[in-house]
């Protein structure tokens, strides 16, 4: 079984297992008081080119959405998302769980734009704003649920309405190094704490065990913190397992490679598939692709390869999802496409 | 300035009031475990048909529908509504507060249909759903926020797909008395214990003072409610305020008259409106009606008329809500038109 | 039956009932934005001395405690509050509902001293506190739940290490007509706003059918408040019911002048009841006092006296609640007396 | 530098290690649907002898108390614990977080007894109950934070009074491998699910990287307790990370074996400190012991053992928490117990 299913199906990329196995028996302090911690965020500062942000490392993307966000909104206030944002569907209600309203606007290819953004705001200042809630926080994800990136104009003309009609930007970065690195963005690392008030660096998609690494550059949101990670079950008690993971995937930009090479598989996926006729449900330049072909056919994928099925569509078509990753090799890529010729 | 604004710009029907000034003096326990909500409560039962219901008496919509609301749901559960509901958008998130997701579904004219609840609910089954919450309750208002309302064929349809789905189905009726008796409904209250797994039957829209009556048929809703409404601030220390008042209401059908007199004044305005050849944003038989006039007439009339400005048009035109009330007087009704003449 | 069980068992003082009847059939606008409330928002400021607050009107008691707290802390904080807190022991959990821990700190007489918020806060300030709760705000009840009050020293002590350690003050007022007509508190209703950041002057349970009045003094409290009104329920459609009647309770002083009446009431049982040997659980100069009977009298009280049973003491002794209100006549009192004597 | 300053400062133990590198490269579902966490699953339902049971693995000891509590409570709902349970004091308010509250019972070594129990209950079932939270559940740790452990008769005790008052019983066996392999607890594994509604094992401090593993025994709690898991950030992505990891730890009983060195080594330094002629705050058996020093001899140790600080005492004396694990090496005590001679 080729698996195409998800790019969190393997252990850590081997660079990263191996500073676990050489740090396993050194005794630190816990909860990420650890000089790995402090190295691995020390790191992100000086990559990321935001010397005064505070650097937390949680274990997942759900709990650190949820995490950040209760912490950083008032009783009052709302997040706006797209439809299809991990938090609006995926989460199974965390935000709502935790007080806070997800207000959604439905796009076509999983990016807010700043007229929808505008709306969402407008839609609550209609006079009886008093009997609603507050929107004050934007969350993106980049790139995005269906392998859409925004581009540095895009983010920046987002930031702009943000600042205009005081919104918090809030980007949930779990596939941060394949937005990066797919050539169609132009973000670079340093672009983000100018544009954003906080964002994540996804590490377990992206060949870490597991771990995120939540950045905030709001001086508000800084003061604690950490009771927030602790109150979410978000302060891991061996935190240096973060930071060991962390400080590994930062050198020499690993983080970025790995990335780049979950890229060149879609890519070559992606070329495949298209040079054999088919069509894609989204433009997607990242490891995340949605080719369309007849359920017939993907049934027939689906004995050798492991792969999510999307919407059904006219005619007998059933849209796919292929997830390719650090670990993903060639031969697979090969392998699907001679599946795909028959 | 004549108020056209909503239905509780008064105080208390004079027979409310006159119960209430009766009981002033007389000492009771508190806490609704007094005789007149006990009374009221039967009188409900009765008139309802419901002789095992639990009657429980809150202050008001938002505070009946997330006390409900949370109570009835487990953490992973959600409610489905339509995107004009209440507690979709007038409740400041009062049911994300509690920590439940509100699921919306865009509609035309308010209402969910079958087939609208059937979506929302296979949205939800797709292979991921221990990832999302579980659509448990369908959130209907009768009448809805836009005047309109379900027929009994239509909410008869809707309880079949909630039995076959598994979904629990609430009614806000927080203007029930005008969709009774406003002629194009055909429910009688007898049928809603038989449809709904918990209902309210409004009091503040429908000359009390303030109160709405909760109706829990649904035997595993009513275990220590009481303490839900503790917790939610909904326990009215002087609770037989809301008995003596409910009881008042039911007299004599006392609350389904004034629904009609209302219903009776939206239709003055109704056809008067539309014999002047203005038409409507929404095809309203209750005492909400949402005419379309130019923004100039609009804002004439506004000079001796209180009313709500809904959703600016094209061509200068404004969709405004009138709202009749049981405190409506045929002059108010006469003054507006001849105002509309001009 | 007398009623000596508590000061809610009426409905509302001939004055302010007065009052409703006298408007019952005027129109204003909804939710508290109606001149009757700004007037008596206006009164209260005055009476109180403070140009500057904000004030709010409520419903009930649990309602204001838990929408006032939530609103003001961040998660991340709890309140401090005596064992025999409302809000720790008969608001059903309400404040822990909302996300907040509730500090309790065990009183003899109900009352917080400044040595007691001393070592709850630094029972959370030992090296772990990065896993606790911050306590950030101080609960107090004026008068307590055990009928004693706070003097003008005992509060300006407590406001002094409030400041010293960075904690916000919140006062419930449910009786503060009492405490500060009972002769023994010393507190003007202008030291409230000096000394308090936030505090609430009681009506249910002092005249008015219901409602209560919270004061915002700090400023950072005082955006969004009514978002969160709406929110938690307690923004009354008709909220002029509450203007209306907190006006006529501000008018000459009734408010105060009720408080008096019901604390002589009490004066009269009190004195009888030592009188004729008995002793108290508590040293209580306000309308709440708790005598110890003999059971077998406690149960022939009960006869004709409707009171709340306290904690069983040894010897076959029990305490019991006596509460007055400004509806107690002095029949009750020399009736209650009478029976004492056999 | 030394430490003993808690059981997590390592990784994991050596055979852990092994196995998550012997699996690192394979490719398996995600969120614990692979077949290691069901091996992990089925090993764990033999050796606790409750083949029924459903197992979820969550990664930390905070986390999986506040999925479990708030999932298995309703909102009127409340847990019971000792005061110094973990819940209570060192997970910065996380049950209170989800809407609970935590009743807490003073008692001088950490544990809870069947009379504590049936205060807490009886203070709550005081004709005042419906203004009042149910409590529902008691939480016990094994071992507690004190390092003391129930017997099985104090457990079956416990399950006695739980059963006849109608509460839940969940055990947080963060350090169970410690309680059991103590010598005095009498437990055996196949007690577990006969005496708790729901318990956890621990491993994060029992020589995995991280982990808890929840048995779930009452049918009540089981369904879509998979759904809480996302919501609350607990379904780890690459769940397999856990299976491996338990499944490892259950091979040959390894879990007991690394609890049985630790508290080993916890006996050498007890038997050497009290060798010495010094005391203890508590009487442990298990791998947390709490000596008493002279604060001068603290001051002195620092320098070269991490250990935590307890509270200080009269006459200069501090007791001080030392912590041994399955890391915790013969030197260690020896040399401990050397700089303790000077």
């Amino acid at each position: 079984m080729y698996f195409l299913k998800n790019d969190y199906s393997e252990g850590a990329h081997p660079a990263v297992m191996a500073a676990l196995e050489r740090t396993n028996l050194e005794a630190t302090v816990g909860y990420g008081l650890d000089p790995y911690c402090a190295a691995a965020a020390e790191a992100i500062r000086r990559r990321f080119a935001c010397p005064g942000a505070d650097v937390h490392f949680l274990v997942g993307g759900t709990q650190t959405n949820f995490t950040a966000i209760s912490a950083f909104l008032r009783p009052w206030e709302a997040v706006v998302a797209a439809s299809t944002a991990h938090i609006a569907v995926h989460e199974s209600g965390a935000i709502e769980a935790t007080g806070h309203k997800v207000y959604v606007l439905p796009t076509p290819d999983g990016k807010l734009t700043p007229a929808l953004i505008r709306e969402a705001v407008m839609a609550h200042r209609t006079g009886t704003e008093e009997h609603m809630v507050l929107p004050r926080m934007v969350y993106l994800s980049e790139s995005t649920e269906l392998g859409t990136v925004y581009t540095l104009d895009e983010l920046t003309a987002i930031r702009g309405v943000c600042r205009e009609l005081g919104l918090y930007l809030y980007l949930d970065g779990a596939r941060l190094s394949c937005a990066l690195t797919c050539g169609s963005c132009g973000i670079e690392p340093e672009d983000l704490p100018r544009l954003c008030d906080a964002f994540y660096i996804g590490g377990t998609k992206n060949g870490l065990l597991f771990g995120e690494a939540l950045v905030i550059v709001r001086e508000e949101f800084k003061p604690y913190f950490r009771n927030c990670l602790k109150q979410r079950g978000a302060m891991l008690a061996k935190g240096r397992l973060l930071g060991v993971q962390f400080q590994a995937a930062m050198e020499d930009d690993l983080w970025l490679r790995l990335g780049e090479h979950a890229n060149r598989m879609a890519a070559g996926l992606r070329e495949g598939i298209r040079a054999a006729g088919w069509s894609f449900l989204a433009d997607s330049p990242t490891n995340q692709i949605f080719p369309i072909f007849p359920q017939t056919m993907v049934d027939r994928l689906a004995a050798d390869f492991a792969f999510e099925e999307f919407d059904a569509l006219p005619g007998g078509m059933r849209a796919i999802r292929l997830v390719t990753s650090w670990a993903t090799t060639e031969e697979t890529v090969s392998a699907f496409l001679a599946a795909l010729r028959g």
